[in-house]
């Protein structure tokens, strides 16, 4: 009856630098009883694929520069969080009222450059993935030949967005998913050719597994079932709208 | 096993103005013997529910103004198109390239206003609902009463985003359905209090359902089942960002 399933991964142990994912991943899928077919689509957060690299900061650690310490007074924050912002941050889109919406090394425009201090340590924070594409990629490898099944990777986000209230999943990594569905030159059910519509679908999958991962319980992994025609070649740095076609940079 | 399911509701017929929807929906969901339980989410495009408003408008009756004639010679796009988009917003927020961004009565900030010639008659054009909530909240009011069931009920528009391509189905109408989820001040997995997280739940609910309705096929409702502790009051009004809280504008 139903098109799509999206099932939560539950019992996944708190990552620590060096983890296995992909064998973390198939444990618990075991421990879970879930049965994994062909055309489904793994959606991992960016939180446990950071902790498993070893993408931690320890904010004690961290000297802040001067303007790190002059915007942290101004906004009445921690001028080492600005710090670590900023060193991550390849330009300041906005800095104001508190906030810092900054572009990262790999083109995504998001707050703080994607620096958080969620579902971490005390005194920690976790950066981004350098290369998130990459690290979808080698779960989807190893879970590929784990599983024996035909299956794609998503690495989850949340990222605020302009003009709208709350944040929303989005993929910064994707292995074996189309991260765009282009519409573009075909027939609708009327009969016209769509001429602008292009789906950010790999973005879709990943606020449709965040609604069964919440952000207070441990949910790390959501599993969609039925995906077949959704999975495909590309990376999530396709979704990426170049500078040079941006309005709003 | 799984959390959440989402089911595209086939069979829906050709929607003409005036046309009772929750009705249409009723009968469709009667043909395709899907079961409705409490907790169900009922998502419905924008496209139906501005066609059975007689929200549309034949090109060919439109005298487009002297600016849209203007600006639709520099874009090689129809004027009157560019007329009836001008007639729909309240501010533009970019016209360049060919592509308006505006500021809808409502509030929203889209493309074209949210007009669109797409899955309808050659000629004509798509206006958004006047109140998306309104609409909402009677389709959900006419199916609690016919189905006897605690639902919840989203609008759903297709909106592209600044920074990534692709563009992904929005909350612009919702009755029943917790528009934000807002995390602040609770504990996290790690024990320390989240200090920013709020979630776009109900945008999340229609990003999820656009993945089993496509631009092609006629599936204009999708129902998402198991969605009970998303229900709740709140309207996708809420989750417009102030004009003065946003940076974008």
């Amino acid at each position: 009856m139903a098109d799509l399933t999206i099932a939560g991964l539950r019992g996944m142990p708190e990552i620590l630098p060096g983890a296995n994912l992909p064998a973390l991943i198939v444990e618990a899928i075991g421990r879970a009883r879930l049965e994994v077919d062909d055309g489904d689509v793994f959606v991992v957060t960016q939180k446990i694929v950071s902790k498993a690299n070893g993408r931690l900061v320890r904010l004690d650690s961290v000297e802040p520069s001067a303007p790190a310490i002059e915007f942290g007074r101004r906004a009445g924050k921690d001028s080492r969080l600005i710090e670590v912002i900023l060193r991550e941050s390849v330009r300041i889109v906005r800095m104001e009222r508190g906030v810092i919406i900054a572009e990262t090394r790999h083109g995504f425009v998001c707050a703080n450059a994607g620096v958080d201090g969620s579902n971490v340590a005390a005194g920690f924070v976790t950066l981004l993935p350098e290369n998130p594409d990459e690290d979808a990629r080698a779960i989807r490898d190893a879970l590929t030949e784990s599983l024996d099944r035909h299956i794609g990777v998503i690495v989850s986000d949340t990222f605020g967005r302009p003009w709208r209230l709350g944040q929303v999943n989005v993929a910064i990594g994707s292995a074996g998913v189309k991260p765009l569905v282009d519409y573009r030159g075909c027939l609708d059910a009327s009969g016209q050719r769509l001429q602008s519509t292009v789906i950010g679908v790999a973005d879709q999958l990943a606020s449709a597994a965040e609604l069964v991962m919440g952000k207070l319980s441990a949910v790390p992994v959501a599993i969609l079932k039925g995906a077949a025609a959704l999975l495909g070649d590309g990376r999530a740095a396709d979704l990426i709208r170049p500078s040079d076609e941006d309005m709003f940079r």
